[in-house]
């Protein structure tokens, strides 16, 4: 009998690599921004005062800098998470990764649209589908991962783990399908809520909890 | 008798390196494409189906986009594959897995040129041109580690897994010239082909497997 | 008893995720400047002498990128320093960090603003806030890391590696506001404390020190 | 007797750190020269003709990267090499480092300075001048790590890979300062020069060697 293996079955095994390529992703999308901030030009500025409006003009820049970087925060600590308790690894979940790194590297553009027309129901449902979609492929990266048994934890841990995870991504998605349908009323209301959400999220105003290491079933051999 | 070593026989020897680098250049080249996708300027925009036309204006743009970053993904994991199995490097490796990179780079100018001149044959071999570097590359790193007995695989091993990685490499090659080939009759018929190749190396709806996991020689330290 | 575990209790908790991610957005942010130094058009120069003094006309930009480059290394080398000792980290310390990073990547602007505007005080103190809050972060990083008994020393170690670091820290806050109060007088003499102060972080004309290797409590698994 | 730890004792003890960066420093340069090619327009282009006359104006700047790109291969692969054998880091090598990278990220400048001004002296000592920067950052990097006994090396071997790598740059400046000099001559004959020795330094036509593998002193525990 003769046994064969096709490119498929061996591609994408390295969990290293996509953690090396989603840090290169993330970082380069967190400072994308950055580069439209523009530095006031000088020679209209005469004093203090001028040069403190010029400044303040790039103002909405700044807030859309930082939403956009917590919002890629959030989401990359997600994945991180994801990573701790993964063991191995296939090419299913490395598309899986590489497209959830597509739809993250469109959040400059989605937050940067929202941002410039804030009174528009259109800007607030593509911000709201390019965030899901990366939701959707953190919840279906995780599901996969647990259904093939690449997890490294015990069946207890893999049950807490699990529902802590997917229960996060979730409750996320409910939270913003609500700010979103809240553009019906007022598109303000709508933004408003998707900054409180995201800050939420960030500073963890509800939902704190103490911090728990659950052992990795590979412990032992200390992943750091 | 003395003995002496050459810069170029010590050259080169860190996987750990060169992976690193290649993760940094694909990052980069994948999002490089989001700087060119435009915010629609608002002040023209008066009613939503004003914006919904200004934002389908930029829609080639996130076909390249999407097109481009699903190459990368593609040339990405083939060279994840191949380092998974090779545990030794030389300088001739290292600047064989440079201008592997450097033609990666150019992707996102191919991709765009190809997008913007959609009637022309010129672009689809210049496209065809920039990926069967890509491929010459990567085809040639691994024979070069096969032949150097680079790799970390039993002989039988090293048999099955050159045959998947080679075949996949040329198989591409083939169905690449194939459809460049089809310019001749229509252009349109020939990125179709193109789409569809791509397409279904991300999505394996043809030639898929189950996940195999080869053991490598070095499998005992866990490469993770 | 139902044990029940919420996600941010397992949240962000891999140390070498945040050294990746920090690494790539220093990297981004080191790089970013250059883009700014164009390359002077090569027509009006008919002789060396224009060519000189058109590359002279990019001087300030330079200076500038050398400014910003120097200060973010000056960040990274402490941030680097800190994680030598830390072993373990949370959902708070990741997003520290996350904070930490989001000012580090204003820097380029912020430096940019200050060599664009060097006679307004509020350049000045706008370059003095990036800076601080990215003090501030350090400072809160290492101490949150410190009194949950993060850190992998032994109590006298932790005692004499702290006072180094939050020393540093504290003695940089000082200079820098004492640098910027100088601003009422002199902004050229504000700008001059500046530039002496992180020339001096860099090559340590004052408080150099042998090097000094202080084992860490798991060194035995050495880090590299 | 009171024991002090000041902080530039312990500042930059991390190799990975540093490698880290310098992959992302290296990765951004290599990468920032494409997005100086710019895709040509389509709308004048009419026939096949028209469109490849249009993209062979874009020629210089294909020669260009290439170049650049090669010209960063070169000094990434010395920095990795050096690092194989370096076990040990302090603030100082730290500043090194950084002092390198600095260089390395004006690279893409001078080499599209000196492209776009072949016919002057200026353009050609400021490329010569961007290179030798880096060149003596990286022989004071591997002399001062060498004399502090920071490399992995038996005293033999620390000979001959001393000699190796320091030899490998001496002969590198040399040939760099003769290729300059050839300017008094003529302009064309000294880029001709730089060109040569960059591809002889990447393609090993002369001073090819057998890859040869010096086991480093804690080769037992494998860098990779």
């Amino acid at each position: 009998m003769k046994r064969k293996i096709i490119y498929n079955q061996i591609a994408g095994q390295r969990i290293q690599r996509v953690e090396a390529l989603s840090d290169g992703i993330f970082s380069i999308t967190m400072t994308l921004l950055v580069l439209g901030i523009k530095v006031p030009i000088s020679d209209t500025a005469k004093s203090e005062l001028d040069l403190w409006h010029a400044l303040m003009e790039e103002g909405p820049q700044f807030i859309t800098y930082i939403l956009s970087f917590i919002t890629l925060g959030i989401y990359w600590t997600v994945q991180v998470t994801q990573f701790h308790y993964i063991k191995k690894y296939d090419r299913n979940l490395n598309w899986i990764s590489l497209f959830f790194l597509l739809a993250v590297a469109l959040v400059p553009f989605s937050t940067e649209f929202l941002s410039g027309h804030i009174h528009f129901r259109l800007a607030i449902w593509l911000f709201w589908l390019n965030t899901s979609l990366i939701r959707v492929a953190m919840y279906v990266h995780w599901d996969y991962a647990s259904r093939k048994h690449y997890l490294a934890l015990d069946p207890e841990g893999e049950v807490l783990i699990s529902f802590a995870i997917k229960n996060r991504i979730v409750v996320g998605q409910l939270l913003f399908v609500g700010a979103a349908l809240l553009s019906f009323i007022s598109t303000t209301l709508s933004i408003i809520a998707f900054l409180f959400i995201q800050l939420n999220y960030a500073f963890a105003f509800i939902g704190k909890g103490r911090a728990h290491h659950h052992k990795t079933t590979d412990e032992s051999e200390d992943e750091h």
